[in-house]
């Protein structure tokens, strides 16, 4: 994929929904040149703000759609920011579920100057419907209460983890931004549905039976949009272990007002009976906190009082530290 | 969509996987004027077995493939059977998930004689994202212990059995067979899984307060590789009622022998667990059990034990009776 990168925010002002463009930041900086802004966006993701030709002077080779709205969709008011991206240099990566190649003024104006359009959510061809057959090797899938609290972050700081202590691991990713920062991946919400445990089963293959994969979670089984998908990824992946990832003070779904975030017990729960059915063996690691809008002397104390009241370990992945560390064992113990 | 039809069995040796023959056969016996077999299979509908030839003198206009097997696959040995169709004058109809249209000798035939290739597993442009909103009017999903064993029929027999009451209701097609039958519905394992709970919204839309939809349930929550189907049906069908299928005396789950299947009670409580995210208010109306593979008196001896076993209403939809009349009743009962 081309890159440096110029990530484009669109005319975004809910955060939640620039997770594409936050995480390129947080886990790809090194490739990040800027953020390009249309007016009323109200999120940044703090890098420079950059024209596409003010970018391309700074090194930026491709844009990359840093948002990830409901229904993955491109707005028609997007379009002339895109083919100004082109005009300046830079090839397009998106990942939404509509396609810039779907798009006939970006492949007219693409094609005219000799630019790529890289719709990164494509499924690989052939994926096979789910055996259910156990493979070897062991997995550690995130789950959530939620949509967009730190699944794939959460995913990214264990494998990192698990490496620094010598072990054998690598980060799963089963969504675009993760995809884009790990070069490799299947987009698990694209596949069609009767393949997309086929497709989990697809993205951890045998492996050495002390070897680790980190699975991105998606999504939540009590997600009233999206659980199907979640469902497909804990039967697929068939985790020996899941962490649960959740954000501290959220109450209501994300963009379902109306729907109440489920609790960590009822998350464990669910994911404990309905993941057993391909990995009896599965149990809980432990709680990933989100904790980013408290302090961290806040945070500790949050962190703590989750800890004692569950009876299991619980950390917030982006602050490390011991909290971190006993969360890494309780993951490996037997 | 022309008829009547001859139905394709291919090599088939598995009647669970046969099940559009079957289904054809049972709910549009008008429409079918026989069947079309390959040297080595087993399984047949009772119907006169007819060359494409033979057929379209007797009527006959479509071939429709009458196989459902895993992965939806249409078998390179029966190319040839497909053309002979082609050339006796039939055109083609297909619910598998590999497109006829993508089969070039067949294409290139087609062209040749002015035939059509219909395929009918093809989902609605336009699926939105799930909303979680709650419908008006009333809706009843079959679910399941496993696939293939009675999902569809009891949706047909409970959508009958209300409208013979002057109830107003419709079947709602989730599959191939389904929508052949009914000449419209979304197959709802074709649905890109992001859009699954949406598409099943879509499917049932508002209707007036005492108005049914009759929903055909697909999978099972507790197979290993189609559970994403049968939550995204769930959730986005909010239904106020299930009814449970299970086919007497299967324990393994068809075509993955090391899963054994699910009991009637755990079905239960895993869908009212789930179900109740999108409808609170769901509950269980009844069992139907498919006991095809018994005696009258084995069956109605079979019925009587589960409904004190169980404590809820259960029959075998297809050998109607007043068992039928009270698991109807007991669906009814607010």
């Amino acid at each position: 994929m081309p890159s440096p990168y110029l990530l484009f925010l669109g005319d975004t002002t809910e955060p939640g929904y620039a997770k594409t463009a936050f995480g390129l930041r947080d886990w790809a900086r090194d490739r990040c040149v800027g953020e390009f802004v249309l007016p009323g966006a109200t999120v940044t993701t703090g890098l420079p703000q950059l024209t596409p030709a003010q970018a391309w002077t700074d090194g930026a080779r491709a844009l990359v759609v840093g948002v990830a709205n409901s229904g993955g969709f491109i707005a028609e008011s997007w379009i002339p920011a895109l083919e100004e991206a082109l005009e300046a240099g830079l090839d397009i990566i998106s990942g939404m579920h509509a396609r810039l190649t779907d798009i006939s003024a970006l492949v007219y104006r693409a094609e005219q100057l000799g630019r790529q359009l890289i719709d990164v959510r494509t499924p690989p061809p052939d994926i096979p419907i789910a055996s259910g057959r156990k493979r070897s090797g062991k997995r550690l899938l995130t789950v959530g209460t939620d949509c967009a609290l730190g699944k794939k972050y959460s995913a990214l700081v264990i494998s990192r983890a698990l490496r620094e202590r010598g072990i054998s691991a690598d980060f799963r990713a089963t969504g675009q931004t993760g995809i884009i920062i790990a070069g490799a991946g299947i987009p698990m919400d694209s596949v069609v549905s009767d393949f997309a445990a086929g497709a989990a089963e697809m993205l951890t293959p045998d492996a050495a039976e002390d070897h680790w994969d980190v699975i991105e979670g998606q999504g939540s089984l009590l997600h009233p949009s999206y659980a199907a998908v979640s469902l497909a990824l804990l039967h697929g992946s068939q985790p020996d272990v899941i962490v649960v990832c959740h954000e501290a003070g959220r109450e209501r779904i994300l963009g379902h007002e109306e729907f109440r975030l489920p609790s960590i017990d009822e998350t464990i729960a669910v994911n404990l009976l309905l993941g057993r059915r391909t990995n009896p063996a599965i149990r809980c690691g432990g709680v990933c906190l989100n904790t980013s809008s408290l302090s961290e002397a806040e945070a500790n104390a949050l962190v703590a009082a989750e800890e004692a009241r569950l009876g299991i370990a619980v950390a917030d992945p982006m602050r490390g530290g011991p909290a971190l560390d006993r969360l890494i064992d309780s993951c490996l113990s037997a």
